[in-house]
């Protein structure tokens, strides 16, 4: 295989940018939201409509029913017998809107505008994940519309419950491992470390979290009939959450720090030499003051410290106006980022106890939806890394890096555990891309440039 | 007067009480909620409907309107020129009605409903204030038909704001203080001291409130991308409310408790004398451990202890399923219910300075909707006062009791200080009325009972 191999798939990719683009916009309209009922039919319909286009590429592509949203697997009929397997993970499903008045239009009518960084692709799930799970895709289309047949055997993987804890994803794995087995997996779903400089990701967070449920009078009371006698569980979950931290921003979970390592000299000076702007970082989301664990900087706290976090609590009135009501109720999301060999079902089992603890013995409480994923870290060793690396390196204008990531892609793990593939987890989302958020957006050049990174990351791992 | 002419009206009363019923029902279908704008043509509905009732009673009646909800204004057109002057006040406004799914039916379809108890009226507004409202109302009418004319003159004054803190209500009564001007007034917003035993309420807590809202980072963000390094809000949030009390249940705002009277002998032995349950009073919610101040009977934390209670918390996501958001803003409304001397504004104040000291230099916290009024305490010496209670004390199985009571009714102060009239509170709800909660309900005996009780209080008032 020649540059030129590449290179006319390359000017292929520049050639039919509007196309793939439509594409993406098509599939961003479709509200496929997985965490809320209401929007089943869509995650469907997003399924659907991946599994013809993939068939319409030559892939063997199925939609396989779960006990929640369908998974996508797809298979290259007509890929090379030799050089390695790798299986390409996305998701199809994005995160919830709210709140919507915080976004300039309709987030499934995708715009695309100029903004004095570059143009960009404005909708939810333009980054998360699929404009960078069409990336691929595109690459694959591109290379098959020039060569005809991939340098490599390609399959791919895509789920729709990823922003909703993933409930059918290991059921599914260890059912169909066969299927789904390859030599190494590829998955697109994280960052550059910043717009010149692409990114291997090595080490992820893992997650553990869970909702909790404080009920105190068994109805919601009236504050000055009752206030002062009754016990108010906004109260009790105030307390239950402002303990979980101490004056130095530790968490103060028994055992939490149990198999977190520090970071090796070797980590610590590479992470250095990256130049890491903390200040604009912080800066960026309206922040000053570093808020997690004092002497820790600021890439340690997202990229190789846990978390302990509130993500949503709610008690008594919340609408317009005042109602001075003494609430039955009071409810908490919190999660956790674990990493190194932090055990999820240590922490729960420690955040259940802390919050036992500070129940008075006539209220109750109730632990829902509680589950969770450890850290994972991938074997640099491995040399399609090394062959990645490159590829992305002569693609974008700076060479590319090793990195830690703050979040959590709990697959990157079960690939592992379940299947015995180590993943490459290359993405080309930048820290403003609003994921999760308000106004989420993918830039233009993340999209063009993410496609011609997988054609070179294609030919990379053909020459191992 | 003889008794006959009072035992004549009180024949009529019993006669007429379905009619009566009827009316009050279909006061109770207007869905007056004040506190919400989009109820505001309802409750200038309910409005309406009590100036068309009072003018077909021959009062002079009148809407009169305000920056919110109107004023219903009506003097009695016919009254005798001796006696005492009273000013009887009342609000047609409602609480809101969420959470809506627990209520067994539509709360502005009300139903007499038949329990273990006795017959009720379930429905929004059943007890808080419309069928309290309507006793007076009844008692009016009934006397008129009988007799032709009040024993005493009449004037009677609705509000429609005070479940949202009554903001037109200082100013009205301040720019038509001659029009309003009597020599007491009488009150009918409180209850029971049990279903036997009448009761006077001769004090009354006073409220501050306030929302907080703090704001960290300027958008939503994904927990994983920032969690640890950037400052969660519903953390400052949970902190400044969990340190708002000590263990030992007292509230930790500085100089909270200055102007907090201890009970007087006679006080405590009076109401020891009442034999109050406790026990049932809190497990009659579900409770059995007093939530307040260590040491103080229950009896005490509500009706002569102040109070600080959070109302509303809200922060992130609150839907179904999990999101992994780090959120931008939590909010909060806190209340106080206020005894003796307290001053509003200290209150305040000094809750404006624990919110700012636990708010990080680089996240800003609003202070919104931020208003109090004093307690009260009623001159008993007042010979209206024993009137009144032997005026009760011959219709119920038990003696009249003068009472405390947790709640809050401004009105009562802002009589003496902007009209110098006393205040007679008499009411006949009770503690399982659930007003502000789901399925309210008024006693079917409290409202024929009630109506009977101001029909012998107009009587007594006349012997004055």
């Amino acid at each position: 295989m020649t540059a030129d191999t590449v290179t006319q798939v390359l000017d292929h990719v520049d050639a039919t940018l509007d196309a793939a683009l439509d594409r993406l916009l098509t599939l961003l309209r479709v509200p496929s939201i997985s965490t809320d009922p209401a929007f089943a039919a869509d995650c469907d319909r997003a399924a659907e409509a991946l599994v013809e286009d993939l068939a319409s590429l030559g892939f063997d592509a199925a939609k396989h029913p779960t006990p929640g949203h369908p998974m996508v697997v797809a298979h290259d009929a007509d890929g090379p017998e030799d050089g390695p397997h790798v299986l390409f993970y996305g998701h199809y499903d994005v995160q919830p809107v709210d709140p919507l008045n915080l976004w300039h239009h309709d987030p499934f009518d995708p715009q695309i505008e100029d903004t004095p960084a570059g143009r960009v692709i404005r909708g939810r799930g333009a980054a998360d994940d699929k404009g960078q799970l069409m990336t691929f895709v595109e690459a694959c289309r591109a290379w098959k519309a020039v060569h005809g047949v991939l340098p490599i055997r390609v399959s791919m993987f895509f789920e729709g419950e990823e922003e909703s804890g993933s409930p059918s994803l290991v059921p599914y794995m260890t059912a169909h491992a066969e299927d789904l087995k390859a030599d190494l997996a590829l998955i697109c779903d994280t960052g550059m470390f910043d717009p010149q400089t692409p990114a291997i990701t090595t080490q992820l967070r893992g997650l553990a979290k869970l909702e909790l449920v404080v009920t105190a009078p068994d109805k919601d009371l009236h504050s000055g009939m009752y206030g002062g006698a009754a016990r108010n569980p906004a109260h009790v979950l105030a307390k239950i959450l402002a303990d979980l931290h101490d004056e130095t921003g530790a968490c103060t979970l028994a055992g939490f720090y149990d198999g977190v390592p520090e970071l090796t000299n070797a980590q610590r000076t590479q992470w250095e030499t990256l130049g890491f702007d903390a200040a604009g970082f912080l800066g960026g989301v309206g922040l000053s003051i570093p808020a997690g664990e004092q002497g820790r900087s600021v890439l340690e706290m997202i990229w190789s410290r846990p978390t302990c976090e509130v993500n949503g609590m709610t008690s008594g009135y919340t609408g317009a106006g005042f109602k001075t009501v003494l609430p039955s109720k009071a409810s908490a999301k919190v999660s956790f980022r674990l990493v190194g060999s932090q055990d999820p079902q240590a922490v729960l089992a420690a955040m259940r106890a802390h919050v036992a603890a500070r129940v008075p013995a006539d209220c109750t409480v109730e632990i829902l939806d509680a589950n969770g994923a450890p850290a994972t870290v991938m074997p640099i060793e491995n040399p399609a890394f090394e062959a990645a690396r490159q590829a992305l390196s002569d693609e974008w204008p700076r060479p590319a890096a090793f990195i830690g990531c703050g979040g959590s892609i709990p697959i990157a793990g079960y690939f592992q555990e379940l299947l015995g593939m180590d993943a490459l987890l290359i993405g080309f989302g930048r820290d403003d891309d609003q994921i999760h958020s308000p106004n989420e957006k993918y830039d233009l050049e993340s999209f063009h440039k993410g496609i011609r990174s997988w054609v070179r990351v294609l030919d990379g791992l053909s020459r191992l």
